[in-house]
């Protein structure tokens, strides 16, 4: 589908906006395209954007002191994602986002975001909407770090993204769950 | 601090409200008290309300199925805790709010919340600058989980929460850890 009208259609979900207002809203956001394998954010950069993604598949990750990667969110189609610590307190990215996928995305600047915030009451209610969405996803998925048993959170996983299983490898999905590729295949062989 | 006044100067350090508007918003929260060790949620319960800590400390945790608590908050004065999954999506409560200490709260229902919001911009503001500071929080505790350095996560808590270390029975803050109470003294005696 088109990025606009991707974006109109999951702004209309929350907010009524007139096309005119839309218009508006849109020119803030800049297309980009990424290939597979392209990072999008690296840990330590500074981070001025936001990212909606209109195709493909992202991941948003974490590689601690071990150097073994935690994968914090998948992003698909219509997701938001960023380092939005960086982003709204303007400090260094502790995460990483890259393109799981070839990838096209909308980006939207802090500045810009806050701008139409003020502008519009509408567009305000729409972002305090998507960051409850955002914080609650973050909540359950700290919430399933805390869980531990394997299986429950396997199955959560696929129902939060049912496209996963036939898009993202395996050792990702393993990646996401914390534990080893083999304990993985032992639930979805089960 | 009196109840209004410490809402007022929170408030007022996001964004700016008239003193009748302000009166009217403060009209729509109801003061609670609370003793040491009583429930405010707890699993499975059905969540109506946002609690804003005027006095003393809660605590936001949650307890897997091999009965191991882990702490996913603690809530002090001008902090905001509820299960914010429950609350907005209306499913019983999966974590546990109760009390460290005698505490005072003022307590806002989510229909009360939506209705502000709606009928004035800058609350609409507030809550969405309110509910990117949790997100964010959120994702930080996240990333705490990940990283392996107990020492780096134990230095995190100390900044994060600065009046913890008298105030709340150490094998909380294990609990917050994830470590023993053994691991935890190794650490604020070295």
């Amino acid at each position: 589908m088109e990025a606009k009208t991707l974006l109109k259609e999951h702004i209309a979900k929350t907010v009524s906006l007139t096309e005119e207002e839309f218009d508006y809203f849109f020119s803030h956001f800049k297309s980009l395209s990424f290939k597979k394998g392209q990072t999008i954010i690296s840990a330590g950069d500074k981070v001025d954007c936001e990212y909606f993604v209109i195709s493909g598949c992202l991941k948003a990750f974490y590689i601690n002191d071990e150097i073994k990667m935690y994968i914090l969110q998948f992003a698909m189609p219509t997701w938001w994602t960023s380092d939005y610590n960086a982003l709204y307190n303007q400090t260094p990215a502790a995460i990483n986002v890259d393109c799981i996928t070839d990838a096209e995305v909308l980006c939207l600047s802090n500045s810009d975001r806050e701008k139409l915030c003020a502008e519009f009451h509408q567009v305000e209610h729409f972002f305090r909407w998507r960051t409850n969405k955002g914080y609650i996803a973050s909540q359950k998925r700290l919430l399933s770090f805390m869980n531990n048993n394997v299986k429950i959170r396997y199955e959560e996983l696929l129902a939060l993204y049912p496209q996963l299983y036939n898009l993202v490898p395996k050792h990702l999905i393993a990646a996401y769950l914390g534990v080893s590729r083999e304990t993985l295949s032992r639930l979805y062989n089960s």
